[in-house]
Protein backbone atom coordinates (compact mmCIF):
# COMPACT_ATOMS: atom_id res chain seq x y z
CA UNK A 1 0.00 0.00 0.00
CA UNK A 2 3.04 2.35 0.69
CA UNK A 3 5.25 3.89 -2.44
CA UNK A 4 8.23 4.64 -2.55
CA UNK A 5 9.91 7.18 0.23
CA UNK A 6 6.00 7.55 2.00
CA UNK A 7 5.55 6.09 5.28
CA UNK A 8 2.74 5.45 7.69
CA UNK A 9 2.70 7.34 10.78
CA UNK A 10 0.06 7.52 13.74
CA UNK A 11 -2.15 10.62 13.27
CA UNK A 12 -2.08 12.25 17.12
CA UNK A 13 -3.75 10.57 19.79
CA UNK A 14 -6.64 9.80 17.47
CA UNK A 15 -6.96 5.42 16.94
CA UNK A 16 -5.28 6.42 13.17
CA UNK A 17 -3.00 6.16 10.43
CA UNK A 18 -1.78 8.42 7.57
CA UNK A 19 0.10 8.29 4.76
CA UNK A 20 2.95 10.68 4.63
CA UNK A 21 6.08 11.45 2.41
CA UNK A 22 8.63 13.36 3.61
CA UNK A 23 9.78 14.55 -0.03
CA UNK A 24 6.53 15.34 -1.16
CA UNK A 25 4.01 16.03 1.96
CA UNK A 26 3.73 15.80 5.43
CA UNK A 27 0.80 17.53 7.48
CA UNK A 28 1.79 20.73 9.69
CA UNK A 29 0.88 21.49 13.41
CA UNK A 30 -1.29 24.01 11.56
CA UNK A 31 -3.82 21.84 9.81
CA UNK A 32 -4.04 19.96 13.41
CA UNK A 33 -4.91 23.58 15.20
CA UNK A 34 -7.74 24.51 12.42
CA UNK A 35 -9.26 20.63 12.62
CA UNK A 36 -9.35 21.48 16.10
CA UNK A 37 -10.38 25.01 16.15
CA UNK A 38 -13.12 25.14 13.29
CA UNK A 39 -17.10 24.45 14.55
CA UNK A 40 -18.49 21.55 13.29
CA UNK A 41 -22.25 20.02 13.29
CA UNK A 42 -21.84 16.56 15.58
CA UNK A 43 -24.49 14.68 13.58
CA UNK A 44 -24.84 15.24 10.58
CA UNK A 45 -23.87 17.76 7.84
CA UNK A 46 -21.65 18.84 4.50
CA UNK A 47 -17.94 19.57 5.14
CA UNK A 48 -15.49 20.55 2.76
CA UNK A 49 -11.66 21.10 3.12
CA UNK A 50 -9.86 22.76 0.33
CA UNK A 51 -6.03 22.14 -0.27
CA UNK A 52 -6.55 18.92 1.62
CA UNK A 53 -2.75 17.76 1.13
CA UNK A 54 -2.53 14.41 2.48
CA UNK A 55 -6.32 14.52 4.47
CA UNK A 56 -5.22 15.42 7.56
CA UNK A 57 -7.94 17.97 8.08
CA UNK A 58 -10.71 15.32 6.83
CA UNK A 59 -9.01 12.64 8.85
CA UNK A 60 -9.72 14.82 11.89
CA UNK A 61 -12.76 15.91 11.38
CA UNK A 62 -14.22 12.56 11.35
CA UNK A 63 -13.50 12.20 15.11
CA UNK A 64 -15.49 15.11 16.02
CA UNK A 65 -18.38 14.89 13.42
CA UNK A 66 -21.00 11.87 11.40
CA UNK A 67 -21.14 14.47 8.63
CA UNK A 68 -20.02 14.06 5.37
CA UNK A 69 -16.53 15.29 4.68
CA UNK A 70 -14.71 15.94 1.13
CA UNK A 71 -11.19 16.84 0.50
CA UNK A 72 -9.83 18.37 -2.53
CA UNK A 73 -6.49 18.25 -3.53
CA UNK A 74 -4.75 19.46 -7.30
CA UNK A 75 -1.81 17.44 -7.20
CA UNK A 76 -2.49 13.73 -8.18
CA UNK A 77 0.82 12.69 -6.26
CA UNK A 78 -0.72 13.74 -2.80
CA UNK A 79 -4.51 13.35 -3.82
CA UNK A 80 -3.45 9.72 -3.97
CA UNK A 81 -1.83 9.51 -0.33
CA UNK A 82 -5.01 11.01 1.24
CA UNK A 83 -7.04 8.93 -0.86
CA UNK A 84 -5.01 5.75 0.51
CA UNK A 85 -5.07 7.26 3.95
CA UNK A 86 -9.08 6.93 3.91
CA UNK A 87 -8.98 3.46 2.53
CA UNK A 88 -6.46 2.61 5.36
CA UNK A 89 -8.73 3.64 8.25
CA UNK A 90 -11.98 2.37 6.75
CA UNK A 91 -13.52 5.83 6.23
CA UNK A 92 -14.60 5.85 2.75
CA UNK A 93 -18.27 6.04 3.63
CA UNK A 94 -17.82 10.02 5.55
CA UNK A 95 -14.88 11.07 3.83
CA UNK A 96 -14.32 11.72 -0.15
CA UNK A 97 -11.27 12.69 -1.83
CA UNK A 98 -11.70 14.47 -4.83
CA UNK A 99 -8.57 15.52 -7.22
CA UNK A 100 -8.71 18.92 -8.63
CA UNK A 101 -8.61 22.29 -8.75
CA UNK A 102 -10.80 24.31 -6.31
CA UNK A 103 -11.93 26.97 -8.17
CA UNK A 104 -13.75 24.15 -10.24
CA UNK A 105 -15.48 22.87 -7.10
CA UNK A 106 -18.47 25.28 -7.03
CA UNK A 107 -19.24 23.83 -10.26
CA UNK A 108 -18.93 20.20 -9.72
CA UNK A 109 -20.03 20.18 -6.40
CA UNK A 110 -22.61 22.81 -6.27
CA UNK A 111 -23.59 26.13 -4.71
CA UNK A 112 -24.38 26.85 -1.63
CA UNK A 113 -24.40 23.23 -0.49
CA UNK A 114 -22.19 22.74 2.39
CA UNK A 115 -21.77 23.80 5.79
CA UNK A 116 -18.32 24.27 6.66
CA UNK A 117 -15.38 24.58 4.38
CA UNK A 118 -11.98 24.28 5.88
CA UNK A 119 -8.69 25.42 4.43
CA UNK A 120 -5.31 25.60 5.55
CA UNK A 121 -3.84 27.13 2.18
CA UNK A 122 -0.59 27.92 0.46
CA UNK A 123 0.66 30.93 2.47
CA UNK A 124 3.18 32.74 0.55
CA UNK A 125 3.22 34.74 -2.82
CA UNK A 126 4.27 33.14 -5.71
CA UNK A 127 7.93 31.63 -5.56
CA UNK A 128 10.51 31.87 -8.45
CA UNK A 129 11.50 29.35 -10.94
CA UNK A 130 14.46 28.12 -9.18
CA UNK A 131 12.29 27.29 -6.18
CA UNK A 132 10.00 25.58 -8.33
CA UNK A 133 12.63 23.19 -9.57
CA UNK A 134 13.79 22.35 -6.44
CA UNK A 135 10.76 20.84 -5.50
CA UNK A 136 7.03 21.44 -7.01
CA UNK A 137 5.01 19.38 -4.45
CA UNK A 138 6.33 21.43 -1.93
CA UNK A 139 6.26 24.76 -3.67
CA UNK A 140 2.49 24.31 -4.99
CA UNK A 141 1.91 23.28 -1.31
CA UNK A 142 3.14 26.77 0.55
CA UNK A 143 2.80 29.12 -2.85
CA UNK A 144 0.16 30.93 -4.01
CA UNK A 145 0.67 29.04 -7.37
CA UNK A 146 -2.38 27.31 -8.58
CA UNK A 147 -4.86 29.06 -6.05
CA UNK A 148 -4.50 32.96 -4.33
CA UNK A 149 -5.81 33.78 -0.81
CA UNK A 150 -8.72 35.06 -3.32
CA UNK A 151 -9.47 32.05 -4.48
CA UNK A 152 -9.94 29.87 -1.74
CA UNK A 153 -12.19 32.92 0.16
CA UNK A 154 -14.78 33.15 -3.13
CA UNK A 155 -15.10 29.31 -3.48
CA UNK A 156 -15.76 28.74 0.67
CA UNK A 157 -17.86 31.74 0.22
CA UNK A 158 -19.97 29.83 -3.25
CA UNK A 159 -19.90 26.52 -1.44
CA UNK A 160 -21.48 27.38 1.71
CA UNK A 161 -25.17 27.40 3.12
CA UNK A 162 -26.38 30.80 4.39
CA UNK A 163 -25.05 30.70 8.18
CA UNK A 164 -22.35 28.27 6.92
CA UNK A 165 -18.88 28.30 8.36
CA UNK A 166 -15.59 28.96 6.91
CA UNK A 167 -12.44 28.41 8.77
CA UNK A 168 -9.13 29.33 7.53
CA UNK A 169 -5.66 28.96 9.24
CA UNK A 170 -2.67 31.86 7.98
CA UNK A 171 0.15 34.27 8.97
CA UNK A 172 -0.53 37.50 10.73
CA UNK A 173 0.97 39.19 8.20
CA UNK A 174 -2.29 38.53 5.83
CA UNK A 175 -5.03 39.09 8.64
CA UNK A 176 -6.24 42.08 6.80
CA UNK A 177 -5.91 41.04 3.65
CA UNK A 178 -8.30 38.13 4.87
CA UNK A 179 -10.68 40.20 6.54
CA UNK A 180 -11.25 42.66 3.97
CA UNK A 181 -12.08 39.48 1.41
CA UNK A 182 -13.98 37.61 4.21
CA UNK A 183 -15.99 40.84 4.03
CA UNK A 184 -16.17 41.05 0.38
CA UNK A 185 -16.87 37.76 -0.42
CA UNK A 186 -20.39 37.80 2.23
CA UNK A 187 -18.04 35.61 5.04
CA UNK A 188 -18.64 37.70 8.29
CA UNK A 189 -15.77 36.97 10.25
CA UNK A 190 -16.66 35.68 13.49
CA UNK A 191 -13.68 34.16 15.76
CA UNK A 192 -10.34 35.04 15.35
CA UNK A 193 -7.72 32.96 17.76
CA UNK A 194 -4.10 33.96 17.65
CA UNK A 195 -1.65 31.35 17.81
CA UNK A 196 2.13 32.31 19.68
CA UNK A 197 5.09 30.06 20.09
CA UNK A 198 5.41 31.05 23.44
CA UNK A 199 4.39 33.86 26.12
CA UNK A 200 6.35 36.67 25.18
CA UNK A 201 6.16 36.18 21.55
CA UNK A 202 4.75 37.80 18.14
CA UNK A 203 1.94 35.70 16.54
CA UNK A 204 2.72 33.66 14.28
CA UNK A 205 -0.64 32.29 13.28
CA UNK A 206 -3.86 33.07 12.92
CA UNK A 207 -7.07 30.88 12.95
CA UNK A 208 -10.22 32.81 12.29
CA UNK A 209 -13.84 31.54 11.24
CA UNK A 210 -16.59 33.47 9.21
CA UNK A 211 -20.29 32.63 8.91
CA UNK A 212 -21.73 33.54 5.58
CA UNK A 213 -23.93 36.21 5.17
CA UNK A 214 -23.63 36.00 9.29
CA UNK A 215 -24.49 39.64 11.32
CA UNK A 216 -20.97 41.91 12.77
CA UNK A 217 -19.79 40.96 16.00
CA UNK A 218 -16.27 39.45 15.95
CA UNK A 219 -15.17 37.69 18.69
CA UNK A 220 -11.12 37.53 20.30
CA UNK A 221 -10.74 33.94 21.97
CA UNK A 222 -7.67 33.53 24.16
CA UNK A 223 -4.57 33.06 22.98
CA UNK A 224 -3.44 29.90 22.05
CA UNK A 225 0.31 28.65 23.55
CA UNK A 226 2.53 26.39 21.73
CA UNK A 227 5.39 25.66 23.46
CA UNK A 228 6.20 26.42 27.40
CA UNK A 229 9.10 28.61 28.40
CA UNK A 230 10.67 25.20 28.99
CA UNK A 231 10.34 24.18 25.46
CA UNK A 232 7.95 21.56 26.46
CA UNK A 233 4.44 21.80 23.90
CA UNK A 234 1.90 23.72 26.84
CA UNK A 235 -1.21 22.27 27.99
CA UNK A 236 -3.20 22.82 25.52
CA UNK A 237 -1.60 22.04 22.98
CA UNK A 238 -0.72 18.56 24.22
CA UNK A 239 -4.48 18.41 24.69
CA UNK A 240 -4.80 19.01 20.97
CA UNK A 241 -2.31 16.73 19.97
CA UNK A 242 -2.52 13.93 22.20
CA UNK A 243 -5.66 14.41 24.15
CA UNK A 244 -3.87 14.22 27.08
CA UNK B 1 -7.73 74.93 42.40
CA UNK B 2 -10.49 71.79 42.79
CA UNK B 3 -14.52 72.71 41.78
CA UNK B 4 -17.68 71.04 43.58
CA UNK B 5 -17.34 66.86 43.27
CA UNK B 6 -13.25 66.90 42.16
CA UNK B 7 -10.98 65.21 43.28
CA UNK B 8 -6.94 65.31 43.38
CA UNK B 9 -5.87 61.67 42.69
CA UNK B 10 -2.26 60.25 42.09
CA UNK B 11 -1.46 59.34 38.52
CA UNK B 12 0.02 56.03 39.28
CA UNK B 13 3.55 55.81 40.01
CA UNK B 14 4.13 58.98 37.68
CA UNK B 15 5.47 62.03 40.29
CA UNK B 16 1.95 63.66 39.24
CA UNK B 17 -1.51 64.33 40.56
CA UNK B 18 -4.62 64.28 37.90
CA UNK B 19 -8.04 66.16 38.79
CA UNK B 20 -10.83 64.26 38.48
CA UNK B 21 -14.74 64.06 39.25
CA UNK B 22 -17.00 60.96 39.56
CA UNK B 23 -19.95 62.81 38.33
CA UNK B 24 -17.61 64.17 35.29
CA UNK B 25 -15.11 62.24 34.13
CA UNK B 26 -12.18 59.88 35.34
CA UNK B 27 -9.66 57.89 33.46
CA UNK B 28 -9.80 54.47 32.53
CA UNK B 29 -7.25 51.63 31.99
CA UNK B 30 -8.25 51.85 28.32
CA UNK B 31 -6.02 55.20 28.61
CA UNK B 32 -3.80 53.87 30.65
CA UNK B 33 -2.46 51.06 28.37
CA UNK B 34 -2.59 53.52 25.15
CA UNK B 35 -0.58 55.73 26.62
CA UNK B 36 2.16 52.90 27.21
CA UNK B 37 1.71 51.20 24.00
CA UNK B 38 2.22 53.64 21.50
CA UNK B 39 5.12 54.25 20.12
CA UNK B 40 6.67 57.84 20.71
CA UNK B 41 9.52 59.78 19.76
CA UNK B 42 12.26 60.27 22.62
CA UNK B 43 13.92 63.27 22.22
CA UNK B 44 11.39 65.90 20.46
CA UNK B 45 8.36 66.08 18.25
CA UNK B 46 4.76 66.38 18.30
CA UNK B 47 2.14 64.55 19.69
CA UNK B 48 -1.43 64.78 19.88
CA UNK B 49 -4.11 63.08 21.92
CA UNK B 50 -7.70 63.35 20.53
CA UNK B 51 -10.75 62.95 22.62
CA UNK B 52 -7.87 63.70 26.16
CA UNK B 53 -10.97 63.57 28.34
CA UNK B 54 -9.18 65.28 31.94
CA UNK B 55 -5.67 65.32 29.87
CA UNK B 56 -4.55 61.68 31.23
CA UNK B 57 -2.91 60.50 28.33
CA UNK B 58 -0.67 64.17 27.69
CA UNK B 59 0.19 63.82 31.32
CA UNK B 60 1.48 60.26 31.00
CA UNK B 61 2.89 60.67 27.80
CA UNK B 62 4.97 63.53 29.54
CA UNK B 63 7.49 61.14 31.24
CA UNK B 64 8.30 59.26 28.24
CA UNK B 65 8.77 62.47 25.55
CA UNK B 66 10.58 65.68 25.57
CA UNK B 67 8.50 66.18 22.82
CA UNK B 68 5.46 69.03 22.72
CA UNK B 69 2.13 67.45 23.49
CA UNK B 70 -1.24 68.59 22.89
CA UNK B 71 -4.55 67.14 24.05
CA UNK B 72 -8.11 68.27 22.63
CA UNK B 73 -10.90 67.83 24.24
CA UNK B 74 -14.63 69.38 23.33
CA UNK B 75 -16.55 69.10 26.83
CA UNK B 76 -15.76 72.48 28.26
CA UNK B 77 -15.97 71.34 31.70
CA UNK B 78 -13.64 68.54 31.15
CA UNK B 79 -11.05 70.20 29.15
CA UNK B 80 -11.04 72.84 32.22
CA UNK B 81 -9.99 70.02 34.27
CA UNK B 82 -7.23 69.00 32.26
CA UNK B 83 -5.69 72.34 32.22
CA UNK B 84 -5.50 72.81 35.43
CA UNK B 85 -4.47 69.38 35.75
CA UNK B 86 -0.90 71.08 33.38
CA UNK B 87 -1.10 73.81 35.51
CA UNK B 88 -0.67 71.95 38.69
CA UNK B 89 1.85 69.28 37.36
CA UNK B 90 3.75 72.64 36.21
CA UNK B 91 3.87 71.34 32.33
CA UNK B 92 2.27 73.96 30.30
CA UNK B 93 5.52 73.85 28.61
CA UNK B 94 5.38 70.89 27.11
CA UNK B 95 1.54 70.19 27.48
CA UNK B 96 -0.98 72.41 25.64
CA UNK B 97 -4.85 71.43 26.19
CA UNK B 98 -7.28 72.83 23.69
CA UNK B 99 -11.07 73.30 23.80
CA UNK B 100 -12.15 72.60 20.77
CA UNK B 101 -13.75 69.59 18.23
CA UNK B 102 -11.13 67.40 17.15
CA UNK B 103 -13.55 67.78 13.39
CA UNK B 104 -11.85 71.45 13.46
CA UNK B 105 -8.17 70.56 14.48
CA UNK B 106 -6.37 69.89 11.24
CA UNK B 107 -7.11 73.14 9.77
CA UNK B 108 -6.84 75.07 13.24
CA UNK B 109 -3.23 73.01 14.29
CA UNK B 110 -2.15 72.77 10.32
CA UNK B 111 -1.94 69.48 8.31
CA UNK B 112 1.08 67.02 8.34
CA UNK B 113 2.30 68.28 11.83
CA UNK B 114 2.40 65.59 13.73
CA UNK B 115 4.54 62.48 14.19
CA UNK B 116 2.27 61.04 16.81
CA UNK B 117 -1.65 60.95 17.33
CA UNK B 118 -3.36 59.00 20.29
CA UNK B 119 -6.90 58.40 20.83
CA UNK B 120 -9.20 57.25 22.87
CA UNK B 121 -12.53 57.29 21.27
CA UNK B 122 -15.98 57.38 22.23
CA UNK B 123 -16.70 53.44 22.13
CA UNK B 124 -20.60 53.09 21.76
CA UNK B 125 -22.96 54.13 18.93
CA UNK B 126 -25.26 57.35 19.71
CA UNK B 127 -27.46 56.50 22.78
CA UNK B 128 -31.11 57.13 23.24
CA UNK B 129 -32.30 60.75 24.80
CA UNK B 130 -32.61 58.92 28.53
CA UNK B 131 -29.37 58.25 28.97
CA UNK B 132 -28.15 61.50 27.31
CA UNK B 133 -30.40 63.17 29.73
CA UNK B 134 -28.90 61.04 32.98
CA UNK B 135 -25.44 62.48 32.57
CA UNK B 136 -24.45 64.51 29.20
CA UNK B 137 -20.66 64.07 30.09
CA UNK B 138 -20.53 60.09 30.52
CA UNK B 139 -22.96 59.85 27.32
CA UNK B 140 -20.43 62.24 25.26
CA UNK B 141 -17.47 60.66 26.81
CA UNK B 142 -19.05 57.28 25.72
CA UNK B 143 -20.85 57.95 22.88
CA UNK B 144 -20.08 58.68 19.17
CA UNK B 145 -22.30 62.00 19.87
CA UNK B 146 -20.09 64.68 18.61
CA UNK B 147 -17.34 62.31 17.01
CA UNK B 148 -17.45 58.74 15.13
CA UNK B 149 -14.49 56.53 14.73
CA UNK B 150 -14.53 57.41 10.62
CA UNK B 151 -13.82 61.19 12.13
CA UNK B 152 -10.87 59.88 14.85
CA UNK B 153 -9.12 58.20 11.90
CA UNK B 154 -9.70 60.83 9.50
CA UNK B 155 -8.40 63.62 11.70
CA UNK B 156 -5.94 61.49 13.15
CA UNK B 157 -4.37 61.20 9.12
CA UNK B 158 -4.70 64.43 8.19
CA UNK B 159 -2.51 65.62 11.21
CA UNK B 160 0.42 63.08 10.92
CA UNK B 161 3.32 63.88 8.42
CA UNK B 162 4.65 60.67 5.98
CA UNK B 163 5.51 57.78 8.62
CA UNK B 164 3.62 59.28 11.73
CA UNK B 165 1.90 57.25 14.11
CA UNK B 166 -1.60 56.75 15.10
CA UNK B 167 -2.84 54.83 17.61
CA UNK B 168 -6.03 53.73 19.18
CA UNK B 169 -7.83 51.74 22.09
CA UNK B 170 -10.85 50.15 21.08
CA UNK B 171 -13.36 47.17 21.95
CA UNK B 172 -12.29 43.92 19.79
CA UNK B 173 -16.02 44.93 18.07
CA UNK B 174 -14.72 47.12 16.44
CA UNK B 175 -11.68 45.77 14.93
CA UNK B 176 -12.88 45.07 11.55
CA UNK B 177 -14.42 48.49 11.15
CA UNK B 178 -10.91 50.08 12.43
CA UNK B 179 -8.80 48.26 10.10
CA UNK B 180 -11.00 49.25 7.38
CA UNK B 181 -11.40 52.67 8.03
CA UNK B 182 -7.33 53.11 8.63
CA UNK B 183 -6.58 51.36 5.53
CA UNK B 184 -8.92 54.04 3.79
CA UNK B 185 -7.30 57.02 4.96
CA UNK B 186 -3.96 55.63 4.35
CA UNK B 187 -2.74 54.70 8.25
CA UNK B 188 -1.24 51.27 7.78
CA UNK B 189 -2.04 49.10 10.91
CA UNK B 190 1.73 47.99 11.88
CA UNK B 191 1.32 46.56 15.57
CA UNK B 192 -1.89 45.36 17.26
CA UNK B 193 -1.83 44.08 20.95
CA UNK B 194 -5.36 42.22 22.24
CA UNK B 195 -5.80 43.09 26.05
CA UNK B 196 -7.53 39.92 27.92
CA UNK B 197 -8.94 40.31 31.26
CA UNK B 198 -7.64 36.99 32.46
CA UNK B 199 -6.50 33.93 30.97
CA UNK B 200 -9.11 31.78 29.14
CA UNK B 201 -11.15 34.99 28.50
CA UNK B 202 -12.25 36.54 25.20
CA UNK B 203 -10.11 39.95 24.49
CA UNK B 204 -12.08 42.75 25.69
CA UNK B 205 -9.58 45.45 24.49
CA UNK B 206 -7.32 46.27 21.42
CA UNK B 207 -4.72 48.57 20.86
CA UNK B 208 -3.72 49.83 17.31
CA UNK B 209 -0.97 51.25 15.73
CA UNK B 210 -0.61 52.49 12.33
CA UNK B 211 1.34 54.57 10.42
CA UNK B 212 0.85 57.11 7.67
CA UNK B 213 1.64 55.95 4.43
CA UNK B 214 3.29 52.90 5.93
CA UNK B 215 4.13 49.53 4.00
CA UNK B 216 1.86 46.26 4.95
CA UNK B 217 2.88 44.00 7.39
CA UNK B 218 1.12 43.69 10.63
CA UNK B 219 2.77 42.38 13.71
CA UNK B 220 0.35 41.03 16.53
CA UNK B 221 2.26 41.33 19.87
CA UNK B 222 2.18 38.76 22.87
CA UNK B 223 -0.85 39.24 24.27
CA UNK B 224 -1.36 41.80 27.70
CA UNK B 225 -3.32 40.06 30.64
CA UNK B 226 -4.67 42.26 33.07
CA UNK B 227 -5.93 40.00 35.95
CA UNK B 228 -4.33 36.89 37.31
CA UNK B 229 -6.73 34.20 38.21
CA UNK B 230 -7.28 35.18 42.26
CA UNK B 231 -7.80 38.63 40.73
CA UNK B 232 -4.31 40.29 41.37
CA UNK B 233 -3.16 42.46 38.53
CA UNK B 234 -0.34 40.75 36.75
CA UNK B 235 2.84 41.23 36.72
CA UNK B 236 3.01 43.29 33.82
CA UNK B 237 -0.05 45.44 34.85
CA UNK B 238 1.74 46.09 38.00
CA UNK B 239 4.87 47.27 36.30
CA UNK B 240 2.44 49.60 33.66
CA UNK B 241 0.36 51.04 36.85
CA UNK B 242 3.05 51.27 39.23
CA UNK B 243 6.26 50.75 37.79
CA UNK B 244 6.90 47.71 39.61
Amino acid sequence: MLREDERLDYLLAEDMKIIQSPSVFAFSLDAVLLANFVYVPIQKGNLVDLCTGNGVIPLLLSKRTKGKIVGVEIQEKIYDMAKRSVQYNELEKQIEIIHGDIKHMPAYLGHSKFDVVTCNPPYFPTPNEEEINKNEHFAIARHEIYCTLEDVIRVSSQLLKQGGKAAFVHRPERLLDIVTLMRQYRLEPKRLRFVYPKEGKEANTILIEGMKDGNKGLKILPPLFVYEQNGEYTGELKHILYGE
